[in-house]
């Protein structure tokens, strides 16, 4: 038994699509150690993820005690680990009774996972931006308000009174990869291999205020990015600066009737977010920033609060 | 020699990214064949677009005469067969003085590419669309309004006293496809194979309404279509009639500036630009539809007598 397996009194686990990340705490909630890999839900059959998850948490655990694994997200898919059905909004974010326990082989292990979330109009699921939403209610209680998630598919959730009452998805960062990468777009947005040139938060920023303003347009001006590399010298680097940018813009102004007149929390600062965070900022739309890991190691710290009070009562 | 090749008078080429079509013609225009691969000018290097035209037209030719072939589409383009300097609008369609002749070994053949247009502000670009236009002219002579060229990248033109006076790109038909087959889509839209549920064109219909009237939400719908499929059962048929309605809706909304108060003329009537004539019947928006190969092949006429009349003068 290795040292730090003697204090460890359970694993957090985050298992996105592409990514597997995992954390041994203690009772209070402390970090003790921290891992990760590219095992991400989307590339493993149901039974590869019991293995996938050993690789990285063997050493923590050890043979006198079944240890419990809180994990949320896509190992709750359909094509996950084992399937979890939604809880239907308007609800609590998490509910003890609606964990999964998942199959496992080895003894060592007692694996719980944390349902997603559905609604009915507009059809709408998340998984594993709940638990987020638990940690925004950790860090904030009793917040109500907007909670924008951004990511991959960027949700915005509406929180009242420790529920989520309704919640709506954007696709702006899949977009904003499928057109800078694989549409015609590419050839103008793509960096050259000898460009050195960066980033230009102007361009952004404009392009985020002019979509903001004008969302409806952003579908006539996709292809000028193009034509602007073509006719105008603009560089790639610019070029996805604005795209980003007009998709950002057009989101905010999508998502309005959600947001104005309420408080807004974002969950992350750096990365994606901060370009939310920057667009907002422009846009004098006032805003909390979240640390991203912080709120989803918050969520998964009142999950095993949960099944520690459930078990003892 | 053939029987064909004795009254063949010209070949009209239109060489798109993923197709390459080959007609033989009379002095007057009249179609003796029709030839077609999929040597499309996306896949090929410049000295490999003469090999692939002859592998088609090698039949038509005759070692007495010299037989000129007019060219539109991609074959101008920056990676196609030889550059051809895109004419700035406003401007006629075609100008017999901005042809390209593209290099030939084969001393049968004269190659001549029709240029593409290209817009400073905003900025924007065409290559095969402007010898529709030319086509659309001859079919309508002094046609003054809108051209609706649907594709890939679906174009809108404004044409005046017989010249293109400002067009505007949208990249609707390949964000369909993108969103279809490679975003997260994909798993409620593509059709299973043991599928047989139809297109309800009353889904297309209802949804290009509503994006019509609410372009700017269409960004918070996308996602839906996942949703719908995984909460609802909604059929991958009418997940992809949603959302090529939502697309075509939002699209003819953002164009809605160019086209508002002036005639509409639309190049196509089935496939879709057959989807772009169902949705504006059912926003009571009027438009006539012209045959595609026939406007494109008129077009390629005008070129060709163009050429004629200058090597006469």
């Amino acid at each position: 038994m290795s040292d730090s397996a003697l204090s460890i009194d359970w694993i957090a686990v985050d298992w996105g699509s592409t990514r597997l990340r995992a954390w041994a705490r203690s009772r209070d909630g402390g970090i003790l150690q921290r891992v990760d890999s590219a095992q991400g839900a989307a590339g493993l059959a149901p039974e590869q993820f019991e293995p996938a998850l050993l690789e990285l948490v063997e050493p923590w655990l050890t043979p006198e005690k079944r240890t419990t694994v809180i994990a949320c997200g896509m190992a709750g898919a359909r094509q996950g680990w084992i399937e979890t059905p939604y809880s239907s909004v308007p609800c609590r974010p998490l509910s003890v009774e609606r964990l999964v326990e998942a199959p496992v082989v080895d003894s060592r292990l007692r694996v719980l996972i944390v349902p997603g979330l559905s609604q009915s109009r507009p059809a709408d699921v998340m998984r594993g931006e709940e638990t987020q939403l638990a940690g925004v209610l950790a860090a904030q209680p009793g917040y109500g308000g907007l909670v924008c998630l951004p990511g991959t598919h960027c949700k915005w959730a509406e929180l009242q009174e420790g529920r989520v009452i309704a919640f709506r998805t954007f696709m702006t960062g899949e977009l904003y990869a499928l057109l800078s990468q694989s549409s015609v777009l590419r050839h103008s947005l793509l960096p050259d291999a000898d460009s050195s040139d960066a980033w230009d938060n102007n361009v952004f920023v404009d392009a985020a205020r002019h979509a903001f303003d004008h969302p409806e347009q952003v579908w006539a001006e996709l292809f000028g990015l193009r034509a602007q590399g073509l006719l105008q010298g603009q560089t790639a680097a610019n070029g996805r600066a604005c795209l980003s940018g007009l998709l950002i813009g057009a989101e905010l102004a999508a998502a309005r009737t959600l947001w104005q007149g309420r408080k807004i929390t974002l969950v992350g600062n750096i990365g994606l977010p901060g370009l939310y965070l920057e667009a907002l900022h422009a846009l004098d739309i006032e805003v909390r920033a979240l640390n991203t890991q912080r709120t989803t190691l918050d969520g998964l710290k009142q999950v095993f609060d949960l099944v520690v009070t459930d078990n003892r009562s």
